[in-house]
């Protein structure tokens, strides 16, 4: 990053939905970026892995493709770095909001609970790519494994990727990591019970998304 | 990488030929190739960015998608893990001899001298990935740039890739960075004029290949 980017306070308006398969994330992001247009505001909706031409093809092999869990964790890691450097950081230099289907924490919980990759692999790549700029704000939508496996079953098993079609003890463990990371960031996460009713999930973040949008434009 | 490999002596029938675009390295590769199958040797012939079908589609991605220097790094050391845990570490624990276009040595060379990240970040990336796992032996086919650009006009312009379109200060940036490392490590490297003429160059390649292979003959 360069020392542009750095030295602005970039991360205020940068969001992060994070969670398992099956935990609802997606009609909520949509409303989040609805409620923040009425307000008057720029917003970004993206993805990881993936936002960028170069992040999209990396996200197909990655959902695809046989590798190692080093191997997922550098293809994670740079694709981050172009949604980064391409995306994010212009988006809120430009006093954009970024909502984003997964960041940062997906790999502590994918790649380091999900597969064992060790934390101080996952801590020196995320100093080295994410360099501080985490989201203000993270909802992780939490709920019972099972519960995530019976939506996801809904689907068609023949359009699921490498990760929907792991064994449920690979789920839990991404799950587990997902609520470390929460306890150790109590100031940034926002734990959603995302096995509540949809309207009372959508009530949750709404208020928080109003509480974060206010607090953004006091301090502007 | 696990305990089983590391605990083999891997790296002796493992050999890297380097060097920029242009300083001529195919024909030796396969000529160093056939003598070693007259010996009686199996021999896989490889090469870097690629070597698995995983490998070969982030090849495509690193010689065309515009990327940073980081993307870079992270991406040739996702296709190189790929390379050791599915090529390189199985062939050699069956006893082939492994022959690859381009290594380890090529991202401290391309995207250290080249690009112009750090060596801090690529030898942690090399003590992560590559993890220990060197050639034995590796041959840097070192000449002037200007004359390895003169090879390179022969071929289509249209048809050259991300890094033979960079630059004469970028290939003399590599070359610079290849010859530190081969001064660092001078057990490994054979250096090789190679400007001199090919039956020459070829003459010296074979000396060493076979001094080389009557040390495996002796040691086994």
């Amino acid at each position: 990053m360069t020392a542009f980017f750095s030295a602005l306070p970039l991360t205020s308006r940068f969001v992060s939905f994070e969670g398992i398969d099956g935990a609802g994330k997606t009609t909520h992001i949509y409303a989040a970026a609805d409620f923040l247009r009425q307000q008057g505001a720029e917003v970004i909706l993206t993805r990881e892995p993936g936002g960028t031409p170069l992040g999209e093809k990396l996200r197909e092999l990655l959902l695809q493709d046989a590798m190692t869990p080093e191997t997922e964790a550098l293809l994670m890691y740079a694709a981050r770095q172009e949604h980064l450097k391409q995306v994010i950081l212009p988006a809120l230099t430009a006093g954009q909001w970024v909502l984003t289907d997964r960041f940062n924490d997906a790999s502590f919980a994918y790649q380091g609970g999900g597969r064992g990759l060790a934390t101080a692999q996952l801590t020196w790549l995320d100093a080295w790519i994410v360099a501080g700029h985490q989201p203000a704000c993270t909802f992780l939508f939490d709920l019972p494994t099972s519960l995530a496996a019976e939506r996801i079953e809904r689907s068609d098993r023949a359009a699921r990727d490498r990760f929907e079609l792991e064994q449920s003890t690979f789920h839990e463990r991404v799950r587990q990591a997902y609520r470390t990371r929460a306890q150790e960031n109590p100031a940034r996460f926002v734990t959603i019970d995302a096995s509540a009713d949809p309207t009372e999930v959508g009530a949750t973040i709404l208020g928080a998304i109003k509480a974060h949008w206010q607090k953004q434009t006091l301090a502007s």
